[in-house]
């Protein structure tokens, strides 16, 4: 089995321009918290002020800088994010409580402003104390080398990274109706990519201007059609957090009296989940191990929601996975796989479609080539499954990586 | 990494002398559905009637035989088991449901019952047609070779599997104050066992008078607390099914007139229940590519239900999975597992252990050897997890194999 190359043209843009927000400076550096020596102290101010948004893991064993955030957002007067990688500051009790309040304590004082307008993140190993003496120097470092620039914004984007093939940058300039705005967002990948640091750290920033409840309610519906649709393992992190902050200083630095339109922020929403969406596609295919992807979409549901459960469960599957990663165009394990779901579906109209070629109609076998399927298979790396459950509404898309024997040999190592 | 030997003392009980229950005959044969030329259809007759009940899939995608199958259970009137395996008969449409009846009428007019009193199963490919002509011979060389020796009993067992690797028979005699009646039962693996054959089958023989409505209900909890507790790669199959047939005639082949008493039941069921779960581990040591068996204890939960979702949890994470194929006592997955499983845990008093160590009490983690730990877990073939994730009253075990890079390579091979 040999892993097809992954699109880079999808995965990087490191050489495209990058939109950046005004209102926002952004520092990168190495404080000595990973081994390697890479950058793993990031720091994300605005200094003239944004409205802050987070959603975060629904894990009940949650990192202690989920619990500072959880606290603090939405709302209107967020100031600055730091995040630390190499150490997930999680299942590291009254300590760990601590130490994630004092990195804010320190950003804030540092930046002349109050302890709750700033926010922290974490992603590493689980269970061991921070080592707090290079978390403030890093800060200091972080705090000394802010800047505006895109290349400040990539050294931020990499110094969130763990064990990431490449940085995850997307960003884009919005028209609202005459009015330009800026989105420019940063992920770190999830679920495969590494043991003991299957954590999910996004960041949206944009300078348009969005009240505290729009931003959580925009943010909400954002991750629910991005990250949410991304299916790795399955395995749900203790510390997974995306926050949005919003400066509303869009388009020449003047902060906005009013906020967006309803119309515009459903343009927002739209553009903003666009983006989103490239960056949870980016986390799939950057899976170590992962040599193919896969979109599983589901319709004819009952609702939306069951259409999303079907979705799941067939991205999940790891029996799935594995005939995906043979280019094996086994269309029981697809079709069985959305009958154990849980949601409702009428066998007699469920039918599945592999890369365009029906293999199953009205619950029954079709007559294709199986072997001329297979290459098809083999020449993508992102394989289209286009399940029908019958003629409810319910439609949904979710993404996965296959399942290689990479995967496995990566994440039994003898690590802990 | 090595695979460590299975337990054959736990998975072989060839040597062991059989207790087989009075009033059943057994064969065995090979057909020609399996290209190997291995048996592949097994007959099982109760010539003086037996009560039947039966468990099946969940799954909404179910094979035809399933569906023949829940029509005719419970029923007080029993006649014959018939099985074939190497096609599943699932996905098969019409002409599947067709084939399915007439397998039933075939026995039902050579043995001279009615084919509501025969019941189905079906494993292998799915998708294709049976090749009726050579079931038809198939049951014709079975109803010929009949026979109630261990030899008769055991060539049955080989003709249900597909390729597990070894055949699943256990058996005992009971008291039930001062009444002795046997049970013998078999099984074929499930899950990760083959691609396109995932499907678990299993028949519990006893010559104990039950009446159909006790049985049905027996049968529901000794499923629950054995195959159902298994977890392979969680998918469930389209052609899952679990017979219970009771003669009623131990202890000399007279009928009784009475069914049992609740006291005498419930020592039945105990020890049904028992030699379901020893099926039910050797199923999961027969996963192929499997090397390592772990045991999920959870307790503390605020019920049994959920104690089961989070045992389930831990048993499917591919992480977790993972992590034990490699010897690794990464608690930190384990705990994360139980953490987003749905059921609510305290976490302040949430503890692990691993092979007997505390890797982490009342939500802080603990000071052990890791390599220590790592070099215990080398040595055994089945890894204890013992999960506390607060102080209700819900407890649940469940037994799963870990995820090699075999099951990797045997599941991502050309096949459909």
């Amino acid at each position: 089995m040999t892993a097809p190359k992954v699109n880079l043209e999808r995965v990087s843009h490191a050489d495209h321009p990058l939109h950046l927000p005004v209102g926002f400076r952004y520092a990168g550096i190495a404080a000595g918290l990973k081994e390697s020596g890479k950058p793993d102290v990031a720091l994300v101010v605005m200094d003239r002020g944004a409205v802050v948004a987070g959603v975060y893991t629904t894990n009940q064993i949650v990192a202690a800088p989920v619990i500072v955030c959880r606290q603090r957002t939405p709302q209107a007067a967020g100031h600055a994010i730091v995040v630390n990688s190499g150490n997930a500051n999680a299942c590291t009790g009254d300590q760990g409580m601590r130490d994630a309040r004092e990195m804010t304590c320190d950003v804030a004082r540092r930046l002349g402003c109050d302890e709750k307008q700033v926010f922290v993140m974490s992603t590493g190993v689980i269970g061991h104390p921070l080592p707090m003496d290079r978390v403030h120097a890093g800060i200091e470092t972080a705090v000394g080398s802010l800047g505006e620039s895109p290349g400040h914004f990539l050294a931020a984007a990499d110094a969130i990274c763990t064990t990431d093939l490449f940085r995850k940058v997307v960003s884009r300039t919005v028209d609202l109706n005459g009015c330009q705005v800026q989105i420019a967002a940063m992920a770190k990948g999830a679920g495969m990519i590494a043991p003991n640091m299957a954590t999910m750290l996004g960041m949206i920033l944009t300078d348009a201007p969005i009240g505290p409840d729009q931003a959580q309610q925009a943010l909400r519906q954002i991750a629910k059609h991005s990250f949410n649709c991304v299916s790795v393992d399955g395995h749900t992190s203790t510390n997974d957090t995306l926050l949005l902050a919003a400066s509303g200083l869009a388009p020449h630095g003047n902060r906005n009296q009013e906020t967006l339109s309803e119309d515009q922020l459903r343009i927002w929403t739209e553009a903003a989940t666009e983006v989103a969406i490239e960056l949870a596609k980016m986390l799939v295919a950057d899976g170590e191990g992962a040599a193919r992807f896969f979109e599983t979409r589901v319709r004819g549901a009952v609702s939306e929601a069951d259409a999303l459960v079907i979705a799941k469960a067939v991205g999940d599957s790891p029996l799935v996975k594995t005939a995906i990663a043979g280019a094996d165009p086994n269309w029981g394990r697809i079709v069985s796989a959305a009958g154990y779901a849980g949601p409702a579906i009428e066998v007699s109209k469920t039918s599945l479609r592999i890369q365009g070629e029906t293999v199953f109609e009205a619950g029954q076998p079709t007559h294709y080539n199986t072997k001329m399927l297979s290459e098809k298979m083999k020449e993508t790396d992102e394989v289209i499954l286009e399940l029908s459950v019958g003629d409810g509404p319910g439609t949904a898309s979710r993404w996965a990586s296959d399942l290689t024997e990479a995967y496995v040999r990566f994440n039994s190592l003898y690590t802990t």
